[in-house]
Protein backbone atom coordinates (compact mmCIF):
# COMPACT_ATOMS: atom_id res chain seq x y z
CA UNK A 1 0.00 0.00 0.00
CA UNK A 2 3.01 2.39 0.29
CA UNK A 3 3.62 2.06 -3.17
CA UNK A 4 0.97 4.28 -3.92
CA UNK A 5 2.63 7.90 -2.90
CA UNK A 6 0.64 11.00 -4.56
CA UNK A 7 -0.10 14.54 -3.14
CA UNK A 8 -3.91 14.60 -4.59
CA UNK A 9 -6.35 12.49 -5.64
CA UNK A 10 -10.14 13.03 -6.76
CA UNK A 11 -12.55 10.70 -7.25
CA UNK A 12 -15.96 10.35 -9.09
CA UNK A 13 -19.00 8.88 -7.24
CA UNK A 14 -17.46 8.57 -3.85
CA UNK A 15 -20.18 8.37 -1.46
CA UNK A 16 -20.31 4.85 -1.85
CA UNK A 17 -19.42 1.17 -3.08
CA UNK A 18 -16.09 1.08 -4.26
CA UNK A 19 -16.04 4.79 -4.67
CA UNK A 20 -16.08 5.37 -1.01
CA UNK A 21 -13.57 2.48 -0.18
CA UNK A 22 -11.30 4.15 -2.26
CA UNK A 23 -11.48 7.36 -0.26
CA UNK A 24 -11.20 5.25 3.57
CA UNK A 25 -8.12 3.15 1.89
CA UNK A 26 -6.32 6.06 0.81
CA UNK A 27 -6.93 7.83 3.95
CA UNK A 28 -5.99 5.24 5.73
CA UNK A 29 -3.05 4.68 4.04
CA UNK A 30 0.44 4.88 5.94
CA UNK A 31 1.69 7.66 3.36
CA UNK A 32 -2.11 9.12 2.99
CA UNK A 33 -2.36 11.95 0.40
CA UNK A 34 -2.30 15.55 1.01
CA UNK A 35 -5.64 16.08 -0.58
CA UNK A 36 -8.44 13.51 -1.54
CA UNK A 37 -11.03 15.60 -3.23
CA UNK A 38 -14.24 12.90 -2.74
CA UNK A 39 -17.02 13.87 -5.29
CA UNK A 40 -20.46 12.84 -5.79
CA UNK A 41 -23.45 14.43 -7.17
CA UNK A 42 -25.51 15.40 -3.80
CA UNK A 43 -22.20 15.90 -1.41
CA UNK A 44 -25.05 17.60 1.51
CA UNK A 45 -27.29 14.93 1.09
CA UNK A 46 -28.50 11.99 2.69
CA UNK A 47 -26.30 9.71 0.67
CA UNK A 48 -23.54 11.81 1.36
CA UNK A 49 -23.65 11.22 4.76
CA UNK A 50 -20.99 8.26 5.37
CA UNK A 51 -18.43 10.94 3.75
CA UNK A 52 -19.59 14.14 5.56
CA UNK A 53 -19.19 12.20 8.75
CA UNK A 54 -15.45 11.40 7.64
CA UNK A 55 -15.00 14.82 6.87
CA UNK A 56 -14.42 16.03 10.65
CA UNK A 57 -11.69 13.01 10.80
CA UNK A 58 -9.84 13.91 8.01
CA UNK A 59 -8.29 17.47 7.09
CA UNK A 60 -7.36 15.88 4.34
CA UNK A 61 -10.65 15.06 2.16
CA UNK A 62 -12.77 17.58 0.36
CA UNK A 63 -16.31 16.85 -0.41
CA UNK A 64 -17.06 18.56 -3.67
CA UNK A 65 -20.05 18.89 -5.75
CA UNK A 66 -19.50 16.77 -9.49
CA UNK A 67 -22.81 14.98 -11.25
CA UNK A 68 -21.07 13.57 -14.22
CA UNK A 69 -24.37 13.69 -16.42
CA UNK A 70 -23.65 17.58 -15.81
CA UNK A 71 -20.94 19.35 -18.06
CA UNK A 72 -21.32 22.84 -15.82
CA UNK A 73 -21.21 20.92 -12.77
CA UNK A 74 -18.02 19.30 -13.91
CA UNK A 75 -16.16 22.69 -14.69
CA UNK A 76 -17.40 23.96 -11.39
CA UNK A 77 -15.69 21.00 -9.67
CA UNK A 78 -12.59 21.70 -11.29
CA UNK A 79 -12.27 25.24 -10.26
CA UNK A 80 -13.30 24.52 -6.92
CA UNK A 81 -10.81 21.79 -7.26
CA UNK A 82 -7.79 23.95 -8.72
CA UNK A 83 -8.51 26.40 -5.94
CA UNK A 84 -7.83 24.27 -3.07
CA UNK A 85 -4.19 23.34 -5.01
CA UNK A 86 -3.72 26.44 -4.79
CA UNK A 87 -1.37 26.65 -8.08
CA UNK A 88 0.00 22.98 -7.32
CA UNK A 89 -1.04 20.04 -10.02
CA UNK A 90 -3.80 17.39 -9.43
CA UNK A 91 -2.01 13.25 -9.22
CA UNK A 92 -4.57 11.14 -10.38
CA UNK A 93 -8.43 11.46 -11.13
CA UNK A 94 -10.54 8.10 -10.72
CA UNK A 95 -13.42 7.91 -12.69
CA UNK A 96 -15.19 5.59 -10.64
CA UNK A 97 -19.25 6.82 -11.61
CA UNK A 98 -21.06 4.26 -13.34
CA UNK A 99 -24.30 2.57 -12.98
CA UNK A 100 -25.21 -1.08 -14.34
CA UNK A 101 -28.77 -2.01 -15.53
CA UNK A 102 -28.85 -5.59 -16.53
CA UNK A 103 -31.59 -5.58 -19.28
CA UNK A 104 -31.54 -8.19 -22.54
CA UNK A 105 -31.67 -6.82 -25.95
CA UNK A 106 -35.93 -7.50 -25.46
CA UNK A 107 -36.57 -5.01 -22.69
CA UNK A 108 -33.41 -2.24 -23.14
CA UNK A 109 -34.77 0.64 -25.29
CA UNK A 110 -33.52 3.95 -26.36
CA UNK A 111 -33.75 6.09 -22.96
CA UNK A 112 -31.46 3.08 -20.69
CA UNK A 113 -28.93 2.94 -23.87
CA UNK A 114 -28.55 7.01 -23.69
CA UNK A 115 -28.74 6.89 -19.88
CA UNK A 116 -25.87 4.68 -19.56
CA UNK A 117 -23.74 5.81 -22.17
CA UNK A 118 -23.95 9.52 -20.42
CA UNK A 119 -22.75 7.94 -17.33
CA UNK A 120 -20.42 5.34 -18.34
CA UNK A 121 -18.65 6.99 -20.93
CA UNK A 122 -19.51 10.51 -21.35
CA UNK A 123 -19.26 11.72 -18.26
CA UNK A 124 -15.52 9.93 -17.63
CA UNK A 125 -14.59 12.23 -21.07
CA UNK A 126 -15.81 15.28 -19.76
CA UNK A 127 -13.86 14.93 -16.16
CA UNK A 128 -10.87 13.82 -18.09
CA UNK A 129 -11.12 16.91 -20.28
CA UNK A 130 -12.08 19.13 -17.24
CA UNK A 131 -9.31 18.25 -14.90
CA UNK A 132 -6.35 18.22 -17.77
CA UNK A 133 -4.48 21.60 -16.98
CA UNK A 134 -4.27 20.35 -13.23
CA UNK A 135 -3.00 16.89 -14.30
CA UNK A 136 -0.56 18.54 -16.77
CA UNK A 137 0.64 20.81 -13.88
CA UNK A 138 1.30 17.71 -11.76
CA UNK A 139 3.53 16.32 -14.52
CA UNK A 140 5.06 19.42 -15.15
CA UNK A 141 5.90 19.70 -11.87
CA UNK A 142 7.12 16.08 -11.16
CA UNK A 143 10.79 15.23 -11.68
CA UNK A 144 10.14 11.63 -12.43
CA UNK A 145 10.64 10.28 -15.61
CA UNK A 146 7.92 8.23 -17.64
CA UNK A 147 4.54 7.57 -16.60
CA UNK A 148 3.34 6.59 -13.29
CA UNK A 149 -0.01 7.07 -10.91
CA UNK A 150 2.05 8.51 -8.57
CA UNK A 151 2.88 11.58 -10.89
CA UNK A 152 -0.08 12.23 -13.15
CA UNK A 153 -2.93 9.56 -14.28
CA UNK A 154 -6.57 8.93 -15.23
CA UNK A 155 -7.97 5.98 -14.27
CA UNK A 156 -11.27 4.50 -15.31
CA UNK A 157 -13.09 1.92 -13.40
CA UNK A 158 -14.33 -0.32 -16.53
CA UNK A 159 -15.31 -3.94 -16.69
CA UNK A 160 -14.56 -6.99 -17.91
CA UNK A 161 -18.37 -6.77 -18.97
CA UNK A 162 -17.11 -4.06 -21.85
CA UNK A 163 -14.84 -6.80 -22.81
CA UNK A 164 -15.69 -7.89 -26.43
CA UNK A 165 -13.78 -11.18 -26.40
CA UNK A 166 -15.21 -12.43 -23.46
CA UNK A 167 -19.12 -12.03 -24.18
CA UNK A 168 -19.74 -15.84 -24.71
CA UNK A 169 -18.68 -16.96 -21.40
CA UNK A 170 -20.34 -13.74 -19.46
CA UNK A 171 -23.30 -13.27 -21.63
CA UNK A 172 -25.86 -15.15 -18.72
CA UNK A 173 -25.80 -11.47 -17.37
CA UNK A 174 -26.60 -9.88 -21.41
CA UNK A 175 -27.04 -6.39 -19.85
CA UNK A 176 -26.74 -4.50 -23.05
CA UNK A 177 -26.62 -1.12 -22.38
CA UNK A 178 -23.67 -1.77 -19.60
CA UNK A 179 -22.03 -3.67 -21.94
CA UNK A 180 -21.95 -0.93 -25.22
CA UNK A 181 -21.23 1.27 -22.35
CA UNK A 182 -18.07 -0.25 -20.99
CA UNK A 183 -16.77 -0.91 -24.63
CA UNK A 184 -16.89 2.40 -25.17
CA UNK A 185 -15.40 3.31 -22.28
CA UNK A 186 -12.53 0.88 -23.00
CA UNK A 187 -12.07 2.87 -26.53
CA UNK A 188 -12.20 6.15 -24.96
CA UNK A 189 -9.00 4.83 -22.73
CA UNK A 190 -7.59 3.83 -25.52
CA UNK A 191 -7.88 7.03 -26.85
CA UNK A 192 -6.87 9.10 -24.25
CA UNK A 193 -3.64 7.09 -23.41
CA UNK A 194 -2.00 8.31 -26.50
CA UNK A 195 -3.83 12.03 -26.57
CA UNK A 196 -2.37 13.26 -23.55
CA UNK A 197 0.54 11.05 -23.44
CA UNK A 198 2.54 13.65 -24.11
CA UNK A 199 1.04 15.56 -21.25
CA UNK A 200 3.05 12.87 -19.09
CA UNK A 201 -0.41 11.75 -18.10
CA UNK A 202 -0.95 7.40 -17.82
CA UNK A 203 -4.71 6.39 -18.84
CA UNK A 204 -5.68 3.16 -17.57
CA UNK A 205 -9.17 0.94 -17.26
CA UNK A 206 -9.77 -1.24 -14.12
CA UNK A 207 -11.76 -3.74 -14.10
CA UNK A 208 -12.99 -3.97 -10.01
CA UNK A 209 -14.30 -7.56 -10.22
CA UNK A 210 -17.51 -8.48 -9.20
CA UNK A 211 -18.30 -6.64 -6.11
CA UNK A 212 -20.84 -6.71 -3.21
CA UNK A 213 -22.14 -3.23 -3.76
CA UNK A 214 -25.41 -1.79 -4.55
CA UNK A 215 -23.89 -1.81 -8.03
CA UNK A 216 -22.70 -5.65 -8.23
CA UNK A 217 -25.86 -6.42 -5.70
CA UNK A 218 -25.35 -9.01 -3.07
CA UNK A 219 -25.45 -11.95 -5.30
CA UNK A 220 -21.14 -10.64 -6.06
CA UNK A 221 -18.87 -12.73 -4.25
CA UNK A 222 -15.88 -10.36 -3.78
CA UNK A 223 -16.04 -8.07 -0.91
CA UNK A 224 -15.44 -4.26 -1.40
CA UNK A 225 -12.35 -3.57 0.58
CA UNK A 226 -10.39 -6.62 -1.13
CA UNK A 227 -11.68 -5.58 -5.18
CA UNK A 228 -10.02 -1.79 -3.83
CA UNK A 229 -7.42 -2.96 -1.62
CA UNK A 230 -6.73 -5.01 -4.97
CA UNK A 231 -6.37 -1.75 -7.34
CA UNK A 232 -4.62 0.30 -4.97
CA UNK A 233 -2.05 -2.41 -5.40
CA UNK A 234 -2.30 -2.35 -8.76
CA UNK A 235 -2.09 1.05 -9.28
CA UNK A 236 1.86 1.69 -8.59
CA UNK A 237 3.13 -1.01 -10.83
CA UNK A 238 1.65 1.25 -13.94
CA UNK A 239 4.17 2.48 -16.06
CA UNK A 240 4.12 3.90 -19.47
CA UNK A 241 4.25 0.60 -20.59
CA UNK A 242 0.67 0.20 -19.14
CA UNK A 243 -0.90 3.37 -20.06
CA UNK A 244 -4.12 2.07 -22.65
CA UNK A 245 -4.48 -0.88 -21.27
CA UNK A 246 -7.20 -2.94 -19.16
CA UNK A 247 -6.30 -4.24 -15.84
CA UNK A 248 -8.08 -6.48 -13.39
CA UNK A 249 -8.17 -5.71 -9.58
CA UNK A 250 -5.83 -9.06 -9.23
CA UNK A 251 -3.28 -7.43 -11.21
CA UNK A 252 -3.52 -9.25 -14.56
CA UNK A 253 -4.38 -7.66 -18.03
CA UNK A 254 -7.62 -8.40 -19.44
CA UNK A 255 -8.57 -8.35 -23.16
CA UNK A 256 -10.85 -5.86 -25.10
CA UNK B 1 -22.96 -12.30 -57.01
CA UNK B 2 -25.42 -15.06 -57.65
CA UNK B 3 -24.58 -16.38 -53.84
CA UNK B 4 -26.40 -14.28 -52.43
CA UNK B 5 -30.24 -15.11 -53.00
CA UNK B 6 -32.97 -13.74 -50.64
CA UNK B 7 -36.76 -12.47 -51.15
CA UNK B 8 -36.67 -9.30 -49.25
CA UNK B 9 -34.07 -7.27 -47.94
CA UNK B 10 -34.36 -3.89 -45.85
CA UNK B 11 -31.16 -1.24 -45.96
CA UNK B 12 -30.99 2.30 -43.63
CA UNK B 13 -29.62 5.27 -44.68
CA UNK B 14 -29.92 3.99 -48.77
CA UNK B 15 -30.36 7.60 -50.51
CA UNK B 16 -26.90 8.19 -50.84
CA UNK B 17 -23.12 6.47 -50.39
CA UNK B 18 -22.79 3.10 -49.25
CA UNK B 19 -26.39 2.48 -48.82
CA UNK B 20 -27.71 4.10 -52.30
CA UNK B 21 -24.89 1.24 -53.88
CA UNK B 22 -26.16 -1.54 -52.11
CA UNK B 23 -29.55 -0.57 -53.33
CA UNK B 24 -28.11 -0.65 -57.04
CA UNK B 25 -26.25 -3.59 -57.23
CA UNK B 26 -29.04 -5.78 -55.21
CA UNK B 27 -31.54 -4.32 -58.13
CA UNK B 28 -29.11 -5.24 -60.72
CA UNK B 29 -28.54 -8.79 -59.27
CA UNK B 30 -29.30 -11.67 -61.89
CA UNK B 31 -31.55 -12.90 -59.44
CA UNK B 32 -32.60 -9.62 -57.35
CA UNK B 33 -34.87 -9.53 -54.03
CA UNK B 34 -38.47 -9.32 -54.75
CA UNK B 35 -38.50 -6.59 -52.38
CA UNK B 36 -35.43 -4.05 -51.69
CA UNK B 37 -36.94 -1.48 -48.78
CA UNK B 38 -34.83 1.16 -49.02
CA UNK B 39 -34.98 3.32 -46.39
CA UNK B 40 -34.03 7.22 -44.91
CA UNK B 41 -35.49 9.73 -43.17
CA UNK B 42 -36.88 11.76 -45.87
CA UNK B 43 -37.44 9.93 -48.44
CA UNK B 44 -39.88 12.68 -50.26
CA UNK B 45 -37.42 15.44 -50.07
CA UNK B 46 -34.23 16.38 -52.12
CA UNK B 47 -31.84 13.73 -50.96
CA UNK B 48 -34.21 10.86 -51.90
CA UNK B 49 -34.11 12.07 -54.98
CA UNK B 50 -32.12 9.58 -56.83
CA UNK B 51 -33.98 6.33 -55.05
CA UNK B 52 -36.92 8.34 -56.29
CA UNK B 53 -35.87 8.12 -59.74
CA UNK B 54 -35.18 4.37 -59.86
CA UNK B 55 -38.93 3.68 -58.03
CA UNK B 56 -40.16 4.03 -61.88
CA UNK B 57 -37.80 1.58 -63.29
CA UNK B 58 -37.82 -1.07 -60.46
CA UNK B 59 -41.26 -2.10 -59.52
CA UNK B 60 -39.24 -4.01 -56.12
CA UNK B 61 -38.01 -1.34 -54.66
CA UNK B 62 -40.43 0.65 -52.53
CA UNK B 63 -38.76 3.55 -50.44
CA UNK B 64 -39.90 3.54 -46.89
CA UNK B 65 -39.62 6.39 -44.22
CA UNK B 66 -37.40 6.00 -41.27
CA UNK B 67 -35.39 7.78 -39.08
CA UNK B 68 -33.29 6.00 -37.21
CA UNK B 69 -32.83 8.98 -34.35
CA UNK B 70 -36.60 8.67 -33.97
CA UNK B 71 -38.16 4.96 -32.10
CA UNK B 72 -41.89 5.82 -33.25
CA UNK B 73 -40.70 6.37 -37.12
CA UNK B 74 -38.74 2.74 -36.78
CA UNK B 75 -41.67 0.88 -35.50
CA UNK B 76 -43.61 3.08 -38.42
CA UNK B 77 -41.64 1.47 -40.77
CA UNK B 78 -41.72 -1.86 -39.74
CA UNK B 79 -45.58 -1.47 -40.01
CA UNK B 80 -45.19 -0.52 -43.60
CA UNK B 81 -42.96 -3.32 -44.35
CA UNK B 82 -45.06 -5.68 -42.97
CA UNK B 83 -48.25 -4.87 -44.44
CA UNK B 84 -45.84 -5.02 -47.86
CA UNK B 85 -44.61 -8.53 -47.26
CA UNK B 86 -47.87 -9.94 -46.19
CA UNK B 87 -47.57 -12.66 -44.02
CA UNK B 88 -44.05 -13.71 -45.40
CA UNK B 89 -41.00 -12.35 -42.93
CA UNK B 90 -38.30 -10.35 -43.92
CA UNK B 91 -34.68 -11.90 -45.04
CA UNK B 92 -31.96 -9.30 -44.20
CA UNK B 93 -32.01 -5.99 -42.51
CA UNK B 94 -28.37 -4.01 -43.33
CA UNK B 95 -27.89 -1.09 -40.56
CA UNK B 96 -26.04 0.92 -42.69
CA UNK B 97 -26.55 4.60 -41.43
CA UNK B 98 -23.90 6.26 -39.50
CA UNK B 99 -22.35 9.26 -39.00
CA UNK B 100 -18.86 10.25 -39.10
CA UNK B 101 -16.78 13.19 -36.88
CA UNK B 102 -13.01 13.58 -36.45
CA UNK B 103 -12.93 15.28 -33.43
CA UNK B 104 -9.93 15.29 -30.79
CA UNK B 105 -10.21 14.56 -27.14
CA UNK B 106 -9.13 18.64 -27.15
CA UNK B 107 -12.76 19.37 -29.50
CA UNK B 108 -15.35 16.44 -29.03
CA UNK B 109 -18.39 17.60 -26.33
CA UNK B 110 -21.08 16.21 -24.90
CA UNK B 111 -23.81 16.77 -27.37
CA UNK B 112 -21.53 15.01 -30.33
CA UNK B 113 -20.71 12.16 -28.05
CA UNK B 114 -24.54 11.02 -27.44
CA UNK B 115 -25.41 12.09 -31.59
CA UNK B 116 -22.68 9.42 -32.40
CA UNK B 117 -24.37 7.04 -30.23
CA UNK B 118 -27.26 7.66 -31.14
CA UNK B 119 -27.22 7.15 -34.74
CA UNK B 120 -24.22 4.76 -34.93
CA UNK B 121 -25.24 2.34 -31.91
CA UNK B 122 -28.78 3.01 -30.40
CA UNK B 123 -30.01 3.38 -33.81
CA UNK B 124 -29.55 -0.21 -35.03
CA UNK B 125 -30.57 -1.74 -32.16
CA UNK B 126 -33.94 -0.08 -32.24
CA UNK B 127 -33.79 -1.54 -36.09
CA UNK B 128 -33.04 -4.96 -34.76
CA UNK B 129 -35.46 -4.92 -32.50
CA UNK B 130 -38.84 -3.64 -34.52
CA UNK B 131 -38.09 -5.89 -37.40
CA UNK B 132 -37.02 -8.91 -35.13
CA UNK B 133 -40.17 -10.24 -35.74
CA UNK B 134 -40.44 -10.18 -39.55
CA UNK B 135 -36.96 -11.73 -39.38
CA UNK B 136 -38.36 -14.72 -37.31
CA UNK B 137 -40.85 -15.18 -39.61
CA UNK B 138 -38.50 -15.68 -42.29
CA UNK B 139 -36.29 -18.14 -40.47
CA UNK B 140 -39.35 -19.95 -39.70
CA UNK B 141 -40.55 -20.06 -42.90
CA UNK B 142 -37.16 -21.20 -44.54
CA UNK B 143 -36.46 -24.78 -45.54
CA UNK B 144 -32.77 -23.53 -44.94
CA UNK B 145 -30.83 -25.57 -41.43
CA UNK B 146 -28.23 -23.38 -39.62
CA UNK B 147 -27.83 -19.26 -40.13
CA UNK B 148 -27.45 -17.67 -43.32
CA UNK B 149 -28.00 -13.68 -44.59
CA UNK B 150 -30.57 -15.70 -47.37
CA UNK B 151 -32.07 -17.05 -44.43
CA UNK B 152 -32.27 -14.10 -41.77
CA UNK B 153 -29.55 -11.77 -40.94
CA UNK B 154 -28.87 -8.32 -39.22
CA UNK B 155 -25.88 -6.63 -40.96
CA UNK B 156 -24.33 -3.73 -38.80
CA UNK B 157 -21.76 -1.64 -41.02
CA UNK B 158 -19.15 -0.70 -38.63
CA UNK B 159 -15.42 0.10 -39.01
CA UNK B 160 -12.39 -0.76 -38.39
CA UNK B 161 -11.98 2.11 -36.53
CA UNK B 162 -13.93 0.68 -33.80
CA UNK B 163 -11.61 -1.76 -33.34
CA UNK B 164 -9.81 -1.07 -29.90
CA UNK B 165 -7.11 -3.74 -31.13
CA UNK B 166 -6.08 -1.10 -33.95
CA UNK B 167 -6.15 2.16 -32.67
CA UNK B 168 -2.43 2.24 -32.23
CA UNK B 169 -2.54 1.95 -36.01
CA UNK B 170 -5.30 4.26 -37.26
CA UNK B 171 -5.05 6.86 -34.41
CA UNK B 172 -4.09 9.83 -37.27
CA UNK B 173 -7.85 10.07 -37.47
CA UNK B 174 -8.62 10.46 -33.63
CA UNK B 175 -12.52 10.45 -34.22
CA UNK B 176 -13.37 10.08 -30.87
CA UNK B 177 -16.82 10.42 -31.00
CA UNK B 178 -17.17 7.21 -34.09
CA UNK B 179 -14.79 5.23 -32.43
CA UNK B 180 -16.33 5.05 -29.13
CA UNK B 181 -19.70 4.31 -30.94
CA UNK B 182 -18.02 1.83 -33.43
CA UNK B 183 -16.70 -0.01 -30.46
CA UNK B 184 -20.20 -0.25 -29.06
CA UNK B 185 -21.97 -1.04 -31.84
CA UNK B 186 -19.25 -3.73 -32.26
CA UNK B 187 -20.80 -4.74 -29.05
CA UNK B 188 -23.95 -5.01 -29.81
CA UNK B 189 -23.16 -6.96 -32.77
CA UNK B 190 -21.75 -9.43 -30.17
CA UNK B 191 -24.65 -9.58 -27.74
CA UNK B 192 -27.06 -9.96 -30.85
CA UNK B 193 -25.97 -12.61 -32.15
CA UNK B 194 -26.38 -15.11 -29.24
CA UNK B 195 -29.60 -13.24 -28.14
CA UNK B 196 -31.24 -14.02 -31.65
CA UNK B 197 -29.12 -17.18 -32.58
CA UNK B 198 -32.02 -19.10 -30.90
CA UNK B 199 -34.52 -17.18 -33.56
CA UNK B 200 -32.59 -18.63 -36.50
CA UNK B 201 -31.31 -15.10 -37.14
CA UNK B 202 -27.45 -14.72 -37.93
CA UNK B 203 -26.08 -11.04 -36.82
CA UNK B 204 -22.85 -9.74 -37.80
CA UNK B 205 -20.47 -6.81 -38.52
CA UNK B 206 -18.69 -5.56 -41.48
CA UNK B 207 -16.54 -2.80 -42.00
CA UNK B 208 -16.93 -1.43 -45.57
CA UNK B 209 -13.47 -0.15 -46.18
CA UNK B 210 -12.44 3.71 -46.06
CA UNK B 211 -14.77 4.52 -49.21
CA UNK B 212 -15.05 7.44 -51.44
CA UNK B 213 -18.43 9.11 -50.05
CA UNK B 214 -19.73 12.07 -48.50
CA UNK B 215 -18.74 10.17 -44.99
CA UNK B 216 -15.75 9.02 -46.24
CA UNK B 217 -15.00 12.06 -47.82
CA UNK B 218 -12.84 12.29 -51.28
CA UNK B 219 -9.62 11.55 -49.51
CA UNK B 220 -10.53 8.21 -49.54
CA UNK B 221 -8.95 5.32 -52.17
CA UNK B 222 -11.46 3.12 -52.28
CA UNK B 223 -14.13 3.66 -54.38
CA UNK B 224 -18.06 2.71 -53.22
CA UNK B 225 -19.22 -0.12 -55.57
CA UNK B 226 -15.84 -2.11 -55.25
CA UNK B 227 -16.30 -1.55 -51.22
CA UNK B 228 -20.30 -2.44 -51.97
CA UNK B 229 -19.72 -5.11 -54.51
CA UNK B 230 -17.29 -6.75 -51.84
CA UNK B 231 -19.65 -6.82 -49.22
CA UNK B 232 -22.35 -8.48 -51.15
CA UNK B 233 -19.49 -11.24 -51.60
CA UNK B 234 -18.65 -11.60 -48.08
CA UNK B 235 -22.36 -12.10 -47.23
CA UNK B 236 -23.54 -15.18 -48.97
CA UNK B 237 -20.01 -16.93 -47.15
CA UNK B 238 -21.77 -16.56 -43.71
CA UNK B 239 -22.96 -19.02 -41.73
CA UNK B 240 -23.76 -19.73 -37.88
CA UNK B 241 -20.03 -20.21 -37.58
CA UNK B 242 -19.70 -16.40 -38.33
CA UNK B 243 -22.23 -14.79 -36.63
CA UNK B 244 -21.05 -12.27 -34.17
CA UNK B 245 -17.89 -11.66 -35.69
CA UNK B 246 -16.69 -8.22 -37.96
CA UNK B 247 -15.79 -8.82 -41.39
CA UNK B 248 -13.90 -6.37 -43.75
CA UNK B 249 -15.36 -5.93 -47.26
CA UNK B 250 -12.50 -7.92 -48.26
CA UNK B 251 -13.97 -10.68 -46.37
CA UNK B 252 -11.54 -11.36 -43.94
CA UNK B 253 -12.20 -11.12 -40.38
CA UNK B 254 -11.37 -7.80 -37.87
CA UNK B 255 -10.18 -8.05 -34.64
CA UNK B 256 -11.83 -6.19 -32.17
Amino acid sequence: MAGLSLRSVLLTGSNRGIGLELVKQLLGKSNPPQWVFATCRDPEGARGQELQNMVSKYPNLVMVKLDAMNPPSIKEAAWRVEEQLDSLGLNLVINNTGIFCNMSLATVDSEEMLRAYKTNVVGPMLVGQAFLPLLKKAAQGSSQNGLSCSKAAIVNISSFMGSIERVPETFSVPAISYRCSKAALNMLTLCQAPSYAEDGILCTAVHPGWVKTDTGTQAAHLPVDESVRGILAVLPTLSEKHSGSLWSWTGKTTPW
